[in-house]
């Protein structure tokens, strides 16, 4: 009993990383379709989204099953719960790549990107990857500090973000106020993958410390 | 022990609705501020975010002890896993209304909302707050049907969050590229609690029923 026990819960980390997994594939594909002004790539993001609910409707139902009828104690329940948020801010993920892509697909055939900002977004995007590839790596290895490096991703991030703004904000911004609200929350949606893998991270290091403030201590 | 084990449970629903309370209070002062440019209540929002993390914190806390200590089945279960999702839930509202007071203050002494679109923020903040008073009736009656009811609140929120983007994309727009960067995020911000008031209220639907989609049985 012991033994299939976990194999359940090696099973549910097996689930997350897959999650990490087309979450990242949409990331990359709801980018280029964004950049590219490629139709048939943000319909892909939009239509596989549902890929990623069902994957996470599964962790939860097993989730539940192990609840139910095991009964999980210390770093096993943390798991089990840990688990839990964790497929929560993927499934969120995924959901931003969707917005971008539909973003995407509103402004076809232009693209909602303008040449001047092109390289921030093909940065925000190499970094929104980076963070699922390192959350999918911690999730796997228990790694306490490769999870707290991700919070210095998150800076970057959030210096591309700032950028942004100021590009908005310059006098010589010629591409009207559709253009801005674009970038305004399509910034927003990267900006938002950034701080959902900090969450996932601190999940890591609050499941294997039994801790959420560990240098506090 | 039977009895400490159901008086824990029904302290966390209290907790619960605590946090709806705190929450609905951020987000009527931090529309008051917004629309006011009302620094010193900006400040109180923007500090006392604070008490909603501490009682997520502590809702937390006491849902690991009630794991770890007693082993909650069927309803018991949901209503522990359901607790943890809807203070997530509720501690991304507060978010959301602290970052409207930071724009207020941003904005200080300016209002962030020009005066063509004040009854639309004013509408969009009532309808929030009785989200957010629903929720926590939801959370306390348990009533599926009342549960139910706040999708259509939410499609309301939706059409005034339409209106917004009519009003920024027309041609009389006169307020330049920051005020419509300001009403973008601030407006996707009350759709946001919109959207988190929904899951609370699917939650509610699903603790009750043990399933997510009851309708479609």
């Amino acid at each position: 009993m012991r033994d299939a026990y976990h194999d359940e819960l090696e099973a549910l980390t097996d689930r997350l990383v897959e999650m990490t997994r087309l979450v990242r594939s949409a990331v990359s594909r709801s980018t280029t379709a964004l950049l590219d002004a490629d139709l048939q790539l943000a319909e892909s993001v939009i239509s596989r989204d549902e890929e990623v609910n069902r994957l996470y409707a599964e962790i939860e139902t097993s989730i539940y099953e192990v609840m139910a009828t095991q009964q999980p104690v210390a770093v096993d329940l943390r798991t089990v719960i840990t688990a839990l948020r964790m497929a929560s801010n993927l499934e969120r993920m995924g959901d931003h790549a969707e917005h971008i892509a539909k973003v995407a697909r509103m402004r076809h055939p232009e693209s909602a990107i303008p040449a001047e900002l092109r390289d921030t977004f093909v940065e925000m995007g190499a970094i929104a990857e980076r963070l699922i590839v390192k959350t999918g790596s911690c999730i796997v290895s228990r790694d306490v500090e490769m999870a707290k490096e991700l919070e210095s991703d998150d800076d970057a991030m959030d210096r591309l973000h700032r950028r942004l703004f100021r590009v908005l904000l310059d006098k010589g911004w010629s591409h009207g106020i559709e253009s801005a609200i674009d970038i305004t929350l399509v910034g927003r949606y990267y900006e938002r993958y950034a701080d959902h893998a900090v969450s996932v991270a601190r999940d890591v290091v609050y499941l294997v410390t039994g801790s959420r403030y560990p240098d506090a201590e």
